[in-house]
């Protein structure tokens, strides 16, 4: 039965939760096909999550193992094809938590790096799992700085092999998923020297276990790097070569071979290439950061409305800890902040989407913005999200540190995404190099991508709101933070001139401006995704009882935004303190609306109770007996601890040589 | 060997490391003493915390209880007593890592609120280890407002007994450590019932496990609670009680007893009782937050400048990641934080000894200013320590996301400070509500307590500083610092009367400006530590060389929080957007100046490898070697995972019926 206090919450809601869920997905019939590829998945019990809590790397290892290898077979037996629609829900409804996610990248690397032979050769043997593969890139002394690497592939002409060597213990490959225990082969990334001469980074596959039991190749030292915050099911591993030979077929040459005498050739454009690698970073924001938000928010909302603690109001019962404000101030601007991201996502995706077609056919105009969209949105929804789970757990007290919570996983698990694909801060400033560069362009009168045209136009002006509710018009807070994200990007690059103009060194200057150069490509990215969000909202106007919550939700975000950063938008007095006062009050008075709506806006997240494998967020609120029952599964309470007889034993009965 | 590039950090230092360590350890002989105790406690393998991080929670759990069995040995043999030099410095030596913390706990509350005849009952068994106690005061559904608990203890005035009983799930006793599998006593909190009427939460000691043979006693059901993000090793357990009688004279009686013939009487005062209560959040500040964060910093700057990557010039070597800017200024700003909260911490463990010593002379004067202080420096250091690990480790990349770099671990048990000794947002709203009560009364023209005469001169008024340089003038922004408290305190009283002067209710009131009165009250708590830091660095003049560098560090601390602050100085005019940049010029310039003496300073912090227990920050350097090394002891390493014969190798032999 479902708790009163949760049930209530449900009663009032202010929408059909059941067609925001619709909205969120893409339509109605999405809705249904994602919940189908759910329901398979969670009917079958080899996909279980129980117990995940309780499990040692080792057998959380084994499950993904045998997860993946499962997984494989359930996707044969369903009919769902790699292009059919069913085929991105899979992702989500295992929650992450299988192997061969890295034997996907190695296949991919070969599509997009090999020739038509070495497809021909190679993909079949993925496909069928005749091999299981890896991705060997990063370096224990390398990682977002590729051309750093240092493993080395040299060409060997009697032979017509090359030989890869680990020359020191920085060049050792670390972190691969699925390299530790299970891959039998990689590719491995290395600096190409043919007759001396180094020709930089390049791929090449490597086979590392034998086919037939599994042991390491001759030259190959490999294993586990341990343990970690989060990825226990994942083997990541590590990797030395010993003079390694490899034929030279072994080279990936789409692009680029090394021919039979030693020549180098290299071959047709990289610039498809490229682009695919910066959707990578696209493709990752919404499993890996903007659903485990969902799922925090989902949690998080749950919970306060079933905790009650202290009283509001004197001879009253205990409150929901959500009718206090200060809890509605740490959880729905996060719960704003989940809805922003899907719809700045699924902006993305269609840029992305154009932005593919025109690529093909031959017009690179836009892959520059495509570039920094990738590395700006990827750096700030990883980031924010971040923060935004953390803070999720931290409101949710001591049970929101039970592993029991599913907050503490989330939490480490989005944590990693602000390392891999691009460290962030070296992604803000590659968004940053493109912004200097359009401004200084648009400044010059010269033309500019569209999503910056904003630059060409810097004017002092100030904002024009009289009273608190004018606050709530999306036309003045997205010029607000239009200007803001000008402000700061010209003044910059006004810094950066000055600089140059003054003797410093051009590196030397850049160096100087990358702290104001962050906050200027995250000012851009919080504009933009502000921008879109009451664009989005907009377009709502047909489902009334929708548009007018999503409405609140664009506004909080973006209050919210202004509140916790007011700073930006006070320094040239574009907005002033008066005003402000004014965005604090508004702000304020929208956590009260939102409040009445949040538990129906976490339920139109639609996800199942295992899904969300949280003691404190199941859909009926039985918050205290789950905590329980789940306590007693835990191996601490499986076995009596030798501790007992060695140690407590002899302590209480004076039989250790007392004190 | 030390590896070059951490040696050369050292060679250049301003300042002697040897002096700043003792200056911050209170003197050369108190380095002296803590040396020898952690050099003690470390040469003893039994302490040793290597693996640990491969560990289960029953392993852990076991080395606990074994550690903390052979501690007592070890005081004992050493000679060092509860009062003597030594014993402050156990803890921070064997890291937090034994059993038998909330056994202390008990022994602790009992010596406060029980009976002359109780202590002489119950202290020599807890001293003696013939019993071990915990203390049982968290509920299921209640934490920090302990008036909602809601285990009976019903007076049985035929037996003369209590019958304790735990009348609903939200009621069974959840987190008190070493009771999950430990303890054979607990203090257990519950509401009191003499003849139907109830005297709100007392004490009663109960026995929960045989002596004998350390089965449950009859009507006990206590287990563990299961994982958790950190404090694997120690037992957090839960209790339920059905019917378990324990006699009349189990009641704690210190300040109030039920007689014979059921008559509740109450006795003395409490005050000085509540007080230690509250010395308890400041006690733990040092241990449990400042010692984590200076562990975090050493060891990511030392890793900081180990790591080389990418290139600040082009044709250069690839340089150190502290010669970024972005990276100085994610961990430098840290590093003056944990010298600010050691110095902040030195401050009030004064405060509260001489608090102490005027209440033991029947002077309570102190008290609202001293519970103001514990509760809003317990919740503003936490909180700032928690973000500043989250940077260190996110600052150290994919390296600081293994266990084996040791961040993970402090992170996950430092943010448990945030929560455990009373949620912060709750500790904030009783600082605020002091410091509006003082707001008030200083407005009337009343005396208020020293730490907040400042808000009896709130003045409009505008900063002096003029260029960069006046930034680095203590005077200029501790007042700008104090400025602002106050007007945040003075606004926020005012919307309080405004909203109560309107009609709105004083709770509704009260709650609808809670947002803006935690801002207020960590507004007052940064600048008290600002004040500090720049008092303390004026008392250094002697020591030249350390007096110039804290005072780079006070400098900094002070202008990062205006930086990252500045919409809080901008708001009324006190700072204006000319000035901003002024502090953000020389905030940017302390970063380069403070860098070169950044691997001195965290050594100044002067922990062990043991106790660092981190792959990334041992004192030689040898980063990589060690994260190798480390990963070879991975039980993921010692075994042959059966996934590999159940289900890699079907799979890859094809003898698995294929896809």
């Amino acid at each position: 039965s479902v708790n009163p206090d949760l049930a209530s919450e449900r009663q009032t809601a202010s929408f059909s939760v059941e067609k925001l869920t619709a909205r969120l997905d893409g339509g109605a019939e999405c809705t249904r096909l994602r919940r189908a590829v759910v329901e398979a998945i969670e009917r079958d019990p080899v996909f279980s999550r129980e117990n995940q809590y309780f499990q040692s790397q080792n057998e959380r290892y084994e499950a993904a193992v045998r997860k993946g290898v499962h997984l494989q077979k359930k996707i044969h037996e369903m009919g769902w094809t790699d292009n059919g629609p069913e085929f991105k829900y899979i992702y989500r409804a295992v929650a992450g938590d299988v192997a061969f996610l890295l034997h996907r990248i190695f296949a991919r690397s070969i599509l997009l790096l090999g020739s038509d032979e070495q497809i021909a050769k190679w993909i079949p043997l993925a496909t069928q799992y005749q091999l299981i593969g890896s991705y060997a890139q990063t370096e224990l002394g390398h990682g977002t700085y590729l051309q750093g690497l240092e493993t080395t592939a040299v060409f060997d002409i009697t032979t017509q092999e090359f030989i890869l060597n680990t020359p020191k213990i920085s060049a050792v490959k670390w972190w691969p998923g699925d390299m530790g225990r299970s891959a039998t082969h990689t590719v491995v990334f290395a600096q190409l020297y043919v007759q001396g001469e180094c020709y930089g980074v390049h791929p090449f596959i490597v086979q590392i276990r034998s086919l037939q039991d599994h042991s390491l190749c001759p030259g190959i030292i490999a294993g586990d790097i341990g343990p970690k915050m989060n990825f226990e099911h994942i083997d990541n591993g590590y990797l030395m070569l010993q003079n390694v030979r490899v034929p030279r077929e072994n080279m990936l040459n789409k692009f680029c071979e090394v021919q039979p005498d030693g020549t180098y050739v290299r071959r047709g454009s990289q610039k498809i290439n490229y682009f695919t690698m910066t959707t990578v970073r696209i493709s990752l924001i919404s499993d890996e950061v903007i659903i485990p938000l969902m799922k925090a928010c989902t949690i998080a909302i749950r919970y306060s409305v079933v905790r009650r603690q202290s009283k509001l109001k004197p001879g009253e019962q205990e409150a929901k800890i959500l009718d206090y404000q200060t809890q509605q101030e740490k959880l729905l601007p996060q719960l704003a902040a989940a809805y922003a991201f899907h719809f700045i996502n699924n902006y993305l995706q269609e840029l992305f989407d154009r932005g593919y077609r025109e690529i093909q056919s031959k017009n690179f105009d836009t892959l520059p913005e495509l570039h920094a969209f990738s590395s700006g949105f990827k750096a700030m929804v990883t980031q924010y999200c971040t923060s935004a789970v953390a803070i999720c757990l931290q409101a949710c007290g001591g049970h929101g540190y039970s592993l029991l919570s599913g907050l503490p996983s989330l939490y480490t698990k989005i944590l990693a995404s602000c390392i891999y694909e691009g460290e962030n801060t070296i992604l803000f400033l590659q968004t940053a190099r493109f912004l200097i560069k359009c401004f200084m362009a648009a400044s010059a009168g010269q033309p500019v991508p569209p999503s910056v045209t904003y630059l060409a136009a810097v004017t002092p002006g100030k904002c024009p709101a009289k009273n608190k509710l004018d606050f709530l018009s999306p036309d003045i807070y997205t010029e607000a933070y239009q200007h803001m994200a000008a402000r700061l990007i010209s003044s910059t690059a006004a810094k950066l001139q000055d600089l140059i103009q003054s003797g410093v060194k051009k590196h030397d200057a850049w160096n100087q401006c990358t702290v104001q150069l962050v906050q200027a490509a995250k000012a851009h990215c919080h504009y933009i995704t502000v921008k879109n969000f009451a664009e989005t909202v907009e377009k709502l106007e047909t489902q009334a009882g929708i548009q007018k919550i999503m409405k609140h939700l664009c506004d909080l975000f973006a209050l919210h935004g202004i509140f916790s950063n007011a700073g930006v938008f006070l320094h040239d007095g574009y907005i002033s303190g008066a005003q402000i006062d004014m965005v604090t009050a508004s702000y304020l008075d929208l956590l009260a609306v939102i409040r009445k709506d949040a538990v129906p806006l976490v339920d139109a997240f639609d996800f199942t109770d295992k899904s969300l494998n949280s003691a404190l967020g199941s859909y009926d609120g039985q918050v205290y007996q789950r905590l329980y029952e789940w306590a007693q599964k835990s191996p601490t309470n499986k076995q009596t601890s030798p501790a007992y007889e060695r140690y407590l034993k002899p302590l209480l009965h004076n039989t250790l040589s007392k004190l």
